[in-house]
């Protein structure tokens, strides 16, 4: 996504020049080869001399390292914001890193996807019309917060603002515990002797259901253990939904189920124009 | 998907008139409307009178009376086939009502979906390169089975013989297991009291997921109940797994959650070319 952020800012005369880093020098190449950035930095020190905006789309779980290695050559009001999934636990980190260059950053989460990662899967346009949250702290600075909104707009996202742990326990909600529900039930095929054949009749609906379980293991796993508390929460009341699904269809209880599955049936397509046969 | 079937037998000049019937009068009228049917039956009865080939596409619920309702008045040679998603059911439903006709039932489930329903949605190409199983009885006739599956072939699709009793435990994995949690996660925000907030941060990930969720109801009620034996099953193992995540999670077992997410990741992405970024 960090590659997205690139192209987005880019195409939109936000920035003169930008300076990448990864940890994979093919990232780097690839990322300087298609113009994404001017120059690849040889770590995030460098990366981050000269900067006036620094962008940290980093699995979570790396933030920490990352912060403490760049703190020492941010420049004296220089901008620093982030693209994690989780925002308690990057902010506790960056909170922790920064010292007083915590003023300055501002914790984001563009909610938007894409099938491709990589520089490769760069796309100018994958903020139009999504909703980036950000999550002040006490501490963060007002001028920092606008103008870090400001460029979210310009990329065309729209802004929502809330507490960090209300963002965490929301996520848990409508994106951790789904992708712990793909990876899940692909888990559970995959360790079973048929697996193959299984597979083999997944139709469309499966496709559309387990497309998430492809995501990021890496990712993934930083993202589940940060939030473990909210997502945790969150997973244990849908296991007793499915309890009480199964005690249903033991016990022939028609009406529960109907209702149960035209609630979802009607609130899913109250959400957008999706219409599935079946 | 019953119009589905008519718009890929008349595209491929494999009828030469078509007798369509629906519970819902406006349905019939749009089919006739759309040129997908040449005539619309007021009754199960008319609709097969004179066929020499019956398609049932209803919900597996109605299977029952549907098959009573016909029986009286198939030709002598007719042959007759359906497009549901269970198979045990349906074949114990054609056996009792059919009597010796139900030699020339052939159970069939086009394993295809589509975002759209009804006449409108009719596509004459839905089941291309898409998997037909066909499970026979042993009362089945070899000519009316080899009849039906030249149908299929001849509308693109690859054909998979096995047992009812084996279509129905995979398909309860591959199919209604993922849409019972697609139905559940749904059921289950929509039962919360910030649940439009919620779903006003369902980014593109959770729309994958829950697609299915916006299916009919009717539909999937049967379907559930048809099933539920095999579906209870795997329900319950699915259960058994989330429980394993939640113990993983609180003891902070990364190593554990590491395989299951790499071992999901891996499989989901070998089926086919999807990726995903987040």
């Amino acid at each position: 996504m960090g590659a997205s952020v690139a192209a987005a800012l880019r195409r939109r005369g936000l920035t003169s020049s930008i300076v990448g880093y990864d940890r994979d020098r093919g990232v780097c190449a690839r990322a300087v080869e298609l113009g994404l950035v001017d120059e690849a930095a040889p770590g995030p020190a460098q990366a981050v001399r000269g900067a006036d905006l620094v962008v940290l789309a980093a699995p979570v779980g790396a933030m920490p390292e990352l912060l403490k290695a760049i703190v020492a050559q941010l420049e004296p009001g220089a901008l620093v914001t982030d693209l994690g999934s989780t925002k308690s636990d990057v902010m506790a980190a960056a909170r922790d890193a920064l010292g007083p260059a915590f003023a300055r950053f501002v914790a984001a989460h563009p909610i938007a996807g894409s099938e491709r990662s990589g520089p490769d899967g760069a796309d100018p346009d994958l903020f139009e019309d999504c909703t980036v949250v950000i999550t002040a702290a006490r501490e963060t600075s007002a001028g920092a917060l606008a103008r870090v909104e400001a460029l979210w707009r310009s990329c065309g996202a729209r802004i929502a603002r809330m507490e960090a742990g209300d963002h965490d326990r929301l996520l848990a909600s409508v994106s951790h515990l789904p992708h712990v529900l793909a990876f899940a039930l692909v888990a559970q095929i995959a360790g079973e002797p048929d697996a193959q054949r299984k597979l083999s009749f997944a139709g469309p609906g499966f496709r559309d259901f387990t497309r998430i379980a492809a995501s990021s293991p890496v990712m993934w796993l930083d993202i589940v253990l940060a939030n473990r508390a909210a997502l945790g929460q969150e997973l244990r009341a849908l296991i007793a939904m499915l309890q009480r699904i199964d005690r249903a269809l033991e016990a022939g209880d028609v009406r529960w189920l109907q209702q149960m599955l035209e609630l979802a049936s009607r609130t899913r397509r109250s959400i957008d124009g999706d219409r599935h046969e079946q």
